[in-house]
């Protein structure tokens, strides 16, 4: 795309980003779910692989709003954290150590959302997108509501579990 | 290295990781002050650039206190991350457009490491390493305090300025 020469149009090049972060993203979750030994872990990467799925249709929404046509923009960023991920997985032949690796390699990918969604939401508000930020904020907040449950997970079971 | 078959193991893995990532950065924070426009974010980078420093002596300390020799390890992640901050920088020919992208770049990178330190802290909780724990959530503190920031002068300032 155009170099963004205004904040509209960083706006839309975050949201192409994100958009592709997400995706890449919701084919990941899949993999992450087969691949934890606990349960608990398990049925939380499912449950985030659905709610990608909803801040998706959430982002394509917004391109609406914005009159743009839905695209994605490769983004290095969540490609080096999606390849550390994948390693960490593959290296890891413990299940539990496995376990906790996963938890913080997801954490990196929440963080990174939670840090352009953050973006996103300071910028609709100064461009005056009301409804573009309401929408964002709801994802803002499940990004981060996401996290917590995976600190929570990791310290009450995931690290005792696993061998020093 | 090997493999990470416990949490030991995995906490030096991360440990690497980070102190790769903290170096990448410390290279990286003099371009982005040199980019910017407006003072306070200069003087945020360059405060910033000092902190990172001292984040990567305190890593050094930590590997000490493991008995493993000082080393980083290549992280797709961060390198994903500068990557695309060094992209937006040169993208954009707007000053105050590139302000904005700058701070956004750099929350970005302040949360990979939040993310990361996290789990630093949480392992070295749970591998009964006091003095590691202390130091290393300082450091996460610090992260956390520097992304604070950030947001307050974009949503007090930088946003403001930019044209919409």
């Amino acid at each position: 795309m155009a170099a963004p020469s205004n904040l509209k149009d960083l706006f839309v090049h975050t949201l192409k980003d994100v958009y592709y972060a997400e995706n890449q993203l919701h084919k990941t979750l899949p993999k992450m779910e087969e691949k934890a030994t606990d349960a608990a872990l398990k049925k939380g990467f499912k449950l985030h692989h659905k709610e990608t799925g909803e801040h998706i249709k959430r982002l394509e929404e917004i391109f609406k709003i914005c009159g743009e046509k839905v695209s994605g923009e490769k983004c290095p960023a969540i490609d080096g954290i999606i390849k550390e991920g994948d390693e960490l997985m593959k290296e890891n032949k413990d299940d539990v150590t496995r376990d906790a690796a996963m938890v913080a390699a997801a954490q990196a990918a929440e963080h990174y959302e939670i840090a352009r969604y953050g973006a996103l939401v300071s910028w609709a508000q100064r461009l005056g997108m009301e409804d573009a930020k309401n929408i964002l904020r709801d994802t803002l907040a499940e990004e981060k509501d996401t996290d917590s449950k995976l600190t929570r997970l990791a310290e009450d079971k995931l690290n005792k579990k696993a061998k020093a």
